[in-house]
């Protein structure tokens, strides 16, 4: 039985009689092949990429392990379509933190058609693409004052500014309320899934410096983390149990490298990188700032 | 008594009557304020970049020296002008190899008016701005044979693909006819022009992984070896006499960083060191054939 999923942040979602992705119990994600061809070319790129020797080990595991392609019942009671069938990278977890960074300072890319150009460089300049090489495309929080989750709107999401999108990284790693703008994210699971989260971000700089296999152009990063079981447990098994993980997704738009870096993508992870390790360092400075005070004290 | 420069390969070219920089023959270089608040932008930055101490030491030298602004006659004849008074980068060198890199894959940025980011994305998009985040501007060579100089026309240089530009790269560091564009180019200086090159270009590249203070929007790199003494001298002595160096120049579209890393400069800059090590590489690759022969032919 094919279901919606219940952790999806971004893209078309498959509610309301939509065409969208679908979930099943064992752990698989059905993708919808789009229509104008772009779908083919993500299955193409799953199809070669995933068996790819040159791509190592390390870097094969941040990507969504793929099973082909497969005709199934649509979202949208359309009949039977193809379908790319991917690891669900959320099923292991009960209450997973999500988040969608949309990596790059442009979505466009050399040989595009002059209408697909302008919608895409239009929306670059209108949110945090070309400002900051990246932007928030889409995240949902577990609440713990209100022990359910918490997404804001897409409108709320892509009129980010620099600050916003400062701010969303702060709140995503924290446990006090979500939805009240107002509040301070305490960051209080900052160390532990940034952290994490930092050390896969550095081993996927150095891989995408030197591969020329392909441009990711348009190509998320998703954020995971497991909130709840901090709570529970908490102690030397925290880190464990939060199982902060990194994986890229969506390749409609990954072309051949020839040879030349995806210099677009790196720099916007480039940024990105610098904002996790910026919140990681207020972290710091926040507890000299306790230190010190109590010495102060005389502590 | 000011000149014109010998040494110049983009920008405005003092000729003809035309508004453009002058060199004295104490080793400082003149450049006309342009005239649309560009010019004062760039003398502010200059001001306060120079003597700004959050930028480490060994960073500085990678910027011409930065001596104010002077009243000078201006080569135009239009009498007297403001000019910022900087160093001659190549005033030291006798028959200095030089090439400009202008580094980005957009030379535009936010908040410019309709009409340059236009002018600017169409620049980028016929050039290799976009599709490798760099361009070459322009570039003279001396020639070891001819024993003068050979500078590509400007349109030529514009018009280079991927491999015009990695042809020209080449060319750059060999000693036999540069503008003879059926000989394969020998790479005759790669090794020690691109060896020292590449240890400057890894020391910007640390830098701006983590610097915050200015975008460096349409800023060039300006790469700069002396041939001839390598041929009057060579031995041990030959990667002393190179003297192969990088400059930063043009910061007439220089902007604060506002807690943002420069991703656009430093994906372009990336990618240029691929290029960059991509050649050191092939001389390995033509070292181990060479052995490899030797061996198989019982030497």
């Amino acid at each position: 039985m094919l279901k919606v999923p219940e952790h999806q942040v971004a893209g078309h979602i498959a509610r309301d009689g939509k065409l969208g992705p679908l979930v099943d119990d064992e752990g698989r994600f059905f993708k919808p092949l789009q229509g104008d061809s772009r779908g083919e070319h993500e299955a193409k790129f799953y199809d070669s990429f995933s068996s790819n020797k040159k791509v190592p080990d390390h870097i094969h595991r941040y990507f969504p392990v793929y099973h082909g392609t497969q005709l199934v019942e649509a979202s949208d009671g359309s009949g039977k379509l193809p379908h790319l069938v991917l690891e669900d990278v959320v099923s292991g977890y009960s209450n997973p933190s999500v988040m969608d960074v949309k990596i790059g300072s442009r979505t466009w890319y050399p040989d595009v058609s002059e209408e697909y150009f302008k919608k895409c460089i239009k929306k670059d300049r209108d949110t945090t693409t070309v400002s900051l090489g990246f932007r928030v495309s889409g995240f949902k929080i577990f609440d713990h004052q209100e022990l359910s989750f918490w997404r804001p709107e897409k409108k709320l999401v892509l009129g980010f500014n620099a600050d916003g999108a400062r701010s969303a990284l702060r709140k995503f790693v924290s446990s006090n309320s979500s939805a009240d703008s107002n509040s301070i994210p305490n960051c209080a699971f900052a160390s532990e899934v940034y952290g994490g989260i930092l050390t896969q971000l550095l081993e996927l700089k150095a891989w995408f410096e030197t591969q020329t296999l392909n441009h990711f152009n348009s190509c998320s990063i998703l954020m995971v983390y497991e909130n709840e079981s901090i709570l529970m447990k908490g102690g030397d098994d925290a880190q464990a149990l939060l199982r902060a993980q990194v994986k890229l997704v969506d390749f409609a738009h990954v072309l051949e490298g020839n040879g030349v870096i995806d210099h677009n993508f790196l720099g916007g992870l480039c940024s990105f990188i610098k904002f996790i390790k910026d919140i990681l360092q207020s972290l710091d400075e926040r507890d000299d700032e306790t230190d010190t005070s109590q010495l102060e004290n005389g502590n």
